[in-house]
């Protein structure tokens, strides 16, 4: 990294250090952030395309707004490098998503200016509009500002905010980042609606000319309707109205160009004497400055380390197949033997493998925007209509179906397919991302049955059992490449709530493991073996309904269980295994690894794992002070 | 009940029967149905004021609509008694709500009209659409009807579900009952919207013109924005545009008057030949045709037993004060203290004890109307803002921000306090609406304090502890009376985990209880005394952080824990318990009282708590036979 190369960026310290910056060196600083984001990341990976596409924005924004009170929330969190950079992290930038690093999306615990933690679509609307209350309820005035892309928009917390804040008419600005695409392309009809007045005459007068429209702005509700006749008419008009966006009670300023730094300055000038809720709609363009990044916005959404020049993706061709392509293809197998099998995603057709399946079954697939409440209770109407629902959504993010999954789902007993990519340590990404409690929450929910791959073969039979299944199913699997086995064999079923013994012994110890720790409790055994401490292993497979016949068998035997998932120990499956011991009044010391009862940060998953004494050698050895006692 | 006064109605055993009625018949048939109704709920109880409300509309569809094979999605549910009554349940409706009676809502266990199960709101449009879609993959071509009340709209999840809706265009249609409210007052910019579109010209013409006007459709998105001149110039027009909807790619019929049959059966005969998604916007009166309903449709959303004549409702004037009411007494005292308390509602501010509140403090007050998932959100917003956030919301409806509560409260650890009323078993309400799983849920989140009460004192006490933490704090306390004793004591703060040792003893039996099950506990306790088994009591108080110190030290004396709770055993409280056990190592025999692994039904709490083997004599009958093995 040349260093002179960011002559600007390095006096930077602080984000009102560019309220002294000329136009001319607002254009050099954003070049300088580009070049200096897509330098970092090609070694670190990140979120390179969302952020560049922001930082023009970013600079415009810092350059009119004061961080050092106004604040801004910024929905997910995935664009806000230039943010991140500009806030005081310009070193610490090169750490990004390493284990002690900074995070990769904005925490209110790394920097007073990440006014609100995000990771999770559709939050900042809300968290702005409290924050807006508490403002004025103190009597404060500062500016608070939501920076939302067109992906988050379609959540609907969003729309429940923006109903809120409508209705209140607090100060409050809304910015639509709008790259036409959530991480895939955008769906939906907001989506349509959105590139329906994307394509209307740009918001691009002289700022006198704009500065009597805004006059007129309390009048121009009335006005609304005509509007559209003026564009028919080929007259270009200057505030297009957002006609939802006026209904709800903003006042819809857009679009504007994106990577205009003078024009989105002077609409934030005018923007910050406005009283009232207000969404400045601005288009961007994801990846914007690097090229392959532009040409390829979601191989660049999150990306790993990649080669500068050439833009070529760093990876290990000698990896094994991940957990995710092994489902998408498992899945488009299992759906030309079976019609009736439908797929749903909830923006992240690539992400969770369902490709494949969506080219191959476009009438069999739906991908339903960032929205993973309706994707579930979507399942489920599908599933009273009689198809075969398979969601695939990430651990984390079925948290925000939590409710449709017990309601909707579980209470009418209808068979859909939940598939949890990403559960457990997911790695860089941290806190807001790991798949930590899948096993926890769905595990109270009556008529489930959840179930986790101990290797990337047995997702495939485990999707295929659970499509054989009446009730609803729920498959939680890891990010990353599987165990390399083979994946060739007949699809068969499992038998549910049956685990597999995989080593066997007269020892007093069983390692009941479930899912990505059954790899670990093998290796675990085998240290122990050298020790003399010969080891059952039971790969359990079914967190429910568990395999008590097993246990019940095992408990006459045995002294010590012990308990290896990766998810929190509090609720998840230790907890089932102590109580179906105790429900049976049986006598036996269990011990259970697991992830602790606080968040887990960033880093590889290795890395994380030996942060929560997950790894073979941690295990063995915590086994062995364990039966000592 | 005189039977002869409902001779057509008697006449009914299935909806179709409704196709062979005349036009005075069809009125007649809902006068006796208004009637049948109120006799039954008014010794039942129920949701009599939306049901009501919306008994001519349900018979005007279900005159045109062939229920043999169309479905019908009932949103929430709590308006489908007609629907009941007319889908073969007529006899069966005199048992609404009680122990093996029919449910309160449609629930497809129940009835095979019930197309889809509901409770909690905003499901309706998903699921509908994945009927839609399933009808469609299956070449079969039965009309798919959404019914959902202006409250139900606001929350995400519809617009989430109209969002696709509107961008797939399958045929689908959704009726928007529109009675101005959802529980209480409905709130909100779509709110305010829809009351904007309410006041303009009804949709009042003959059948000839509206055939004509409806002929144009594909054309009236382009004269949409005309309209709003159109009215300002007094023109009336038959077809208002529904902005919103039709942006959303929806056509949009209305307002028509909810209680006019025939011109409902018109615009429904229309509707029925249409293609596509289309909104039918009715206006409808909650209470209708009950006058004491209508002048109260709030106490009479929901209702006891109540006198037919004077519709003054049954009450026990010698029953304690409820949970809820103490909780909203309690919050005012403390608002005058700390002006910093600001309180937030998810369209419950009666239900959740609010109103006292709202009146103080109505600048601190905040109702979202149903939006779980921005409530929580906006607390969090307030709390990162220097407020103290107490959020209300029932135990089962807070499932809904379940993802919120976790990513943008406890990863935060911002100090927002989440006020759950009717945790446990609420009765009549049945399984769409017990809180029987929030101890589960919340115990797996970090940084959560999680409390319930013994008594409606103690609610005081924890609502004060809550506000003096900085951290997440949740109250989960029961529907109903409490026990009665006295809320006059000065208000101290709980010591953060520490329980409360309400009987001491000597003997081997430890009762650990939290929150409805310490009164029964030491009820139970009583009874074995009797039978000479002494046990200690303990008012566990605190789920999270559990009393470590005071369970080690039982742990030398006891040889049984006891463990009570009115949540699902698994995960919840007693779980904690064994976890805590297992990661001490310590050996002890376990006896767990809860909430089985299933969904529980409706009846009285004392019925349920029956079933569940959750009163006293049960408890202390179950001990005798565990410590005897």
């Amino acid at each position: 990294m040349e260093e002179n190369a960011f002559s600007l960026l390095n006096q930077i310290n602080s984000p009102d250090d560019l309220h002294h910056l000329s136009s001319d060196e607002l254009e050099r600083l954003a070049a300088e952030l580009r070049e200096y984001i897509i330098e970092c990341v090609s070694k670190t990976g990140g979120h390179l395309a969302p952020s560049l596409g922001a930082v023009d924005l970013t600079v415009a924004l810092y350059s009119v707004f004061s961080l050092s009170c106004d604040k801004v929330v910024w929905d997910v969190g995935h664009q806000a490098y230039a943010h991140k950079i500009l806030t005081g992290r310009r070193e610490d930038f090169k750490k990004l998503r390493q284990k002690d690093g900074i995070t990769g999306f904005p925490c209110r615990a790394e920097s007073s200016y990440d006014a609100f933690g995000v990771g999770h679509a559709s939050t900042s609307i809300s968290a702005a509009l409290g924050m807006a209350i508490a403002r004025d309820l103190s009597g404060r005035g500062e500016h608070i500002i939501a920076v939302i892309g067109d992906g988050a928009m379609t959540g609907g917390e969003s729309f429940e905010a923006l109903d809120q804040a409508g209705d209140l008419g607090k100060n409050l600005i809304v910015i639509l980042n709008d790259n036409g695409r959530s991480i895939d392309f955008n769906v939906g009809a907001m989506s349509g609606y959105l590139s329906r007045i994307r394509i209307r005459p740009e918001y691009n007068r002289a700022k006198k000319d704009i500065k009597e429209l805004l006059s007129n702005i309390p009048q121009i509700g009335d006005k609304v309707f005509k509007t559209a006749e003026f564009i028919k008419e080929g007259v270009k008009s200057v505030i297009v109205p957002g006609g939802i966006f006026e209904e709800m009670g903003f006042k819809y300023i857009g679009p504007i160009d994106g990577h205009n730094i003078p024009l989105m300055r002077e609409v934030f000038d005018d923007v910050r004497q406005m009283d009232g809720p207000i969404l400045v709609h601005v288009r961007t363009k994801k990846g914007r400055g690097y090229l392959p990044a532009e040409l390829a916005p979601d191989t660049f959404h999150g990306v790993g380390p990649f080669d500068l020049t050439t833009g070529k993706v760093k990876s290990n061709p000698s990896a094994p197949k991940s957990y995710t392509s092994v489902f998408g293809d498992t899945l488009v197998r299992l759906g030309e033997a079976n019609e009736d099998i439908v797929a749903i995603t909830a923006a992240m057709p690539g992400g969770t493998g369902l490709k494949a399946f969506s080219e191959r079954f476009p009438d069999r697939f739906f991908d339903v925007g960032i929205a993973e409440e309706h994707a579930v209770t979507l399942a489920a109407g599908l599933a009273a209509g009689g198809k075969r629902p398979v969601v695939a959504i990430y651990s984390t993010f079925a948290q925000r179906a939590y409710d449709q999954l017990m309601h909707d789902v579980c209470l009418q007993n209808l068979p859909v397919v939940l598939c949890l990519d990403r559960a457990g340590l997911v790695g860089a990404d941290g806190a807001t991302h790991h798949g930590a409690f899948d096993l926890s929450y769905l595990r109270h929910m009556p008529n489930m049955t959840i179930m986790a791959p101990k290797d990337e073969n047995e997702l495939r039979l485990m999707l295929f059992t659970a499509l054989m299944q009446s009730d609803p199913c729920a498959i939680r699997y890891p990010r990353g490449s599987g165990l390399g086995v083979s994946c060739d064999g007949p699809m068969t079923g499992l038998e549910v709530g049956k685990a597999e013994i995989i080593r066997e012994s007269d020892g007093g110890v069983a390692l009941l493991a479930i899912g990505t720790m059954v790899d670990n409790a093998e290796k675990a055994a085998e240290l122990l073996s050298v020790d003399g401490i010969d080891a059952t292993v039971v790969n359990m497979r079914f967190e429910k309904p568990l395999d008590t016949e097993l246990l019940m068998k095992l408990s006459e035997t045995k002294k010590v269980f012990v308990t290896l998932e990766e998810n929190a120990l509090m609720g998840g499956f230790g907890s089932a295994v102590l109580e179906f011991l105790a429900d049976n009044d049986i006598d036996m010391r269990v011990l259970r690894f697991g992830l602790p009862d606080r968040f887990i940060g960033q880093g590889t998953q290795t890395e994380l794992r030996e942060e929560c004494g997950l790894l073979p050698a941690q295990i063995a050895e915590k086994i062995k002070r364990f039966i000592s006692k």
